[in-house]
């Protein structure tokens, strides 16, 4: 899978994304990351990509020459892609989009800076405005890393172990249980005697119902879509005297 | 500030830091990134930090021992501060929290890996869970460069223009008017004409408008924590039909 990103600091995108899983993954091939400085693309004498906002007030925008030249020129020797713009405005990232995502061979990302982008570029080449959360960064690089780094891992021969990524969280809207690896007792503090004594069924049970539990007071608004089991819901009422509402 | 950062890719962490305005801030000392490798205090033989779950199953879990000593570590030259565990688990992350965190002298992070960290971890010395979003990624390290970056900009010196961080989206719950730059018709594409009329009540008129429109449109949840005029509510009104309920 091919990832491209227009920004204005395409090391930044590539410092960050080249190390530990993802670094090995564009080292084998898996997926591979094309980070474009849309700047060298200005048809201006100082290569500017920014300028004042019509109509006045603070800070610069970026135009729309530069960012819609790189695309060009990227479609030609890419083809056509879906382009993500990241911006607070937009939908926001999810696991159920990461896995969207995933099912493409090429994605194009455009970071903004400063007080944003002209809009003709989103009027004539965004596909998608994708806000990663309800806070403000300096600007969409980071975001762009993070959602790669969320689709890249979900690309079969990124992770060692497959199963590792389906027994996690969202994958079916309960928390985690609780994890514990040597010593036994550490400063004191000793691990849950039902994950010593190897009987399997009663693990099963205990982290079944931990993770309700977990679920229940952090984030009980994933309950509902949670696929829940009789006893599953039985144990929610007796102990947390929740009625669960499926949705 | 201080951030200090509990992770198993200091690098990571630095590399993604050291770019553009977060790069200039640490340079400048506004802020101070501290990344220690928590492997650097494992007691076991080949410097390990993982092992098997008790009770079993997929994956490697984070020892207590390594993260336990380095934190107590930290704590002897720096000091007690709150300790941010980033997990799907946690609190989302967003801009109140940003300003909150803004407000510490100093920040922990601490990045998991593979199937989780020792509960006894999260126990002993983790003062916030906290997560960048509902997604799953391949470590917590990019999160933490998120937080970092939405917290220093925050901070005065960060940013150079400091009217820039108010007038964006989130500080008021609407979002933000299109913006326009150079050229006046780029590719067939005009500028609005109001922007270009130099009548500065119009432009304000005309901006609140679109502010009012695109919320509306995009994120319709932000509208009820808006600080609404009375014109504001009879736009909506007359426009989107919206009534508003104040909450």
């Amino acid at each position: 899978m091919k990832f491209n990103v227009l920004t204005l600091f395409p090391d930044m995108v590539m410092d960050s994304l080249n190390h530990s899983i993802i670094g090995k993954a564009m080292e084998k091939g898996i997926i591979q990351v094309n980070s474009i400085n849309f700047r060298d693309f200005s048809d201006s004498k100082h290569n500017s990509v920014d300028d004042y906002p019509y109509g006045g007030g603070a800070g610069m925008v970026i135009q729309a020459q530069p960012v819609l030249d790189a695309y060009e020129d990227l479609v030609k020797k890419e083809g056509t892609s879906r382009l993500i713009y990241l911006t607070p405005q937009g939908k926001t990232f999810n696991q159920a989009m990461a896995e969207e995502f995933a099912r493409e061979d090429q994605l194009t990302f455009l970071c903004g800076h400063y007080e944003g982008i002209d809009e003709r570029i989103i009027d004539s080449i965004v596909t998608d405005e994708v806000s990663i959360g309800d806070f403000v960064l300096t600007g969409g690089e980071m975001a762009v890393v993070l959602i790669i780094d969320a689709v890249a891992r979900l690309i079969p021969g990124v992770l060692k172990n497959n199963t590792s990524s389906e027994h996690e969280s969202f994958h079916d809207y309960l928390l985690e249980y609780p994890q514990y690896s040597r010593p036994e007792i550490y400063k004191g503090m000793s691990v849950p005697k039902v994950l010593l004594s190897g009987h399997h069924k009663n693990i099963e049970i205990w982290r079944r119902e931990q993770s309700l539990l977990r679920t229940y007071k952090k984030r009980p608004d994933l309950l509902p879509f949670a696929n829940l089991t009789e006893s599953d819901k039985q144990f929610l009422k007796k102990y947390c005297n929740y009625e669960v509402n499926m949705l």
